[in-house]
């Protein structure tokens, strides 16, 4: 395997990965430090407030010539970079900084990142995707012309594809669907593990609206709260034609919580970072609307329930990871060309 | 992410993955070279004849210090055994060696890994799964002896589910299950592309022994050769209680092939290499004799046919890879504890 620029920008779309959906309205990013070819931190931007991926990585790389540096109790953007600038003494004079997005040029809730690289003067910067947000963009210039050499294109399409949710909810509503299935595809029964339900439940905290059919709601009666990570409840869209459901189902209990039911799917445009829990069906009638699909497959082969109506998708595979023995699959419709 | 020695691991892990059942009859084995921290060489053994995949790092790693270096050009384990004793000038002395099985001690087809790894004396050596072949083993004590330090279990788990294919064909008949479906587990009309019938092909090549169903054999009339890799092909089992078939069907007419029509599956203990081609129906008739499955997964969804019987299996998810936008995904059952 060649060990290349493509190598490390890969780590860090892979640790980025991780974070994906849990940085909202953020995009996920992430940051790969090389100092003389040794890899000093792979890090990405975990949570919206907490500091950016360059910012932690920063931290990290920093902290691996003195682990008991004052550094390590430094937990905000601020703190990090004011440390950083005062005490940098050229440490990252020859080091190489792989980012999968442009560095933010942007004093927001955190200090830009474009800028104290600029201070820090690392050899190169080598970046996957632009920034497309305008305020925050501009990164590049910044570091050129403080003579830093930046190299851009480096696995560009693979970073472009950690930001599609990003580009989702920043220009409009982001709707994404999520299902649960076997291995062989079957959707009925038990299929999740416990931590798989925990993921779940981490991204019902991050949403503002939770889309689900009618049936499911009438034969399942769920709570669709966040209970197990303590969150924010979205608020519910039940989509349906028949608009009498039971108060009784204990999703009408939940405080501080807005339930919509209607068949009218332009209301769900009132919000920014919509989930759909279903199944087939409602893929079926959602399937030109949302923009990206999360697919949790429990590895077992069980005889059920598959999908009944002539669905016929492509779908192009933006990323994987494993939830406990279970896997988490990003997938993304694929346009016929 | 912490980078220790599990990260350096695993890159020797997903390295020789790509090459699990091609090194046949060699275990996959993958290899990474560290010099004072930087990735020097991410290789693995890659088929069978060929050099071992610390051979593969070592002249790797090497040639990162003079890329034109006529190392470059000598390809047999011999040859860059003997440059590498009469050339490493101390080059390996403040390396670390990852690898995922013990290094070999036997002088066979290709020199000793672990008497050459005792003359460069890299500054430690890191294993994973320990070399259950006795007539290989003995490599730790080859190290040690030399002043070398080992370290051992890192990531021994991930090490042993690598040898998995191996084990089984060292000590009996390693039988293997190949199926394809798509995302929803439909397993008929065309799934697989072009490059998944490549990796089946080469498949084929490595095996001994074909086993199909009487049915398949009947309805697809398959000729079920190496074409595409121009390959050596492999006896034919079709497992059939009925045992007439037509001997128009293209299988008959390979030349030097072997065809066994029968439904006593003792027979196929004359092989060592076996890999079952089939669906559901197979898998629930030979789900206690198969050691692991190999399933391609093409990412669409699609109405067709599924598992019909009351198949009820839980895998453990050994391995995944991709070919082009397929994944191939290497599948255990899980024993109920």
């Amino acid at each position: 395997m060649k060990i290349n620029d493509n190598f490390y920008m890969k780590l860090a779309i892979d640790e980025a990965w991780k974070y994906q959906l849990l940085t909202y309205p953020n995009p996920a990013v992430g940051c790969v430090i090389v100092k003389d070819g040794k890899i000093l931190a792979i890090e990405a931007h975990t949570e919206a407030g907490l500091p950016h991926a360059e910012i932690n990585a920063l931290k990290t790389a920093f902290l691996t010539q003195d682990s008991n540096s004052i550094l390590k109790i430094k937990n905000s953007s601020h703190e990090i970079h004011d440390f950083l600038v005062k005490n940098h003494n050229n440490f990252f004079n020859d080091c190489e900084v792989y980012t999968t997005l442009e560095p933010c040029n942007h004093e927001g809730k955190t200090p830009s990142c474009a800028k104290l690289l600029a201070l820090l003067k690392p050899k190169r910067v080598i970046i996957g995707s632009l920034d497309i947000n305008k305020i925050a963009s501009g990164g590049i210039n910044t570091l050129m012309e403080n003579g830093i050499l930046v190299t851009l294109d480096i696995l560009q399409k693979e970073c472009d594809n950690l930001l599609l949710p990003f580009k989702s909810w920043q220009n409009k509503t982001c709707i994404f669907f999520k299902m649960a299935q076997t291995l062989n595809g079957m959707i009925d029964g038990k299929i999740s593990s416990q931590r798989a339900k925990l993921y779940v439940h981490t991204l019902r905290d991050k949403i503002d609206l939770l889309l689900v059919g009618g049936n499911t709601v009438r034969i399942d009666k769920p709570i669709l709260d966040t209970r197990y990570v303590k969150g924010k409840e979205p608020d519910i869209f039940i989509y349906s034609k028949n608009k009498v459901f039971p108060q009784t189902i204990p999703l009408f209990s939940i405080p501080n919580r807005k339930v919509i039911i209607s068949d009218d799917l332009f209301k769900i445009l009132d919000y920014k970072f919509v989930m759909v829990e279903g199944v087939y069906n409602l893929l079926d009638t959602l399937k030109d609307k949302i923009d990206f699909i999360i697919l949790i497959v429990s590895p077992k082969i069980r005889e059920g329930i598959n999908t009944s109506k002539s669905l016929d998708i492509d779908f192009e595979i933006l990323h994987e990871n494993y939830l406990g023995d279970e896997k988490i699959i990003f997938l993304k419709r694929k346009i016929a060309k």
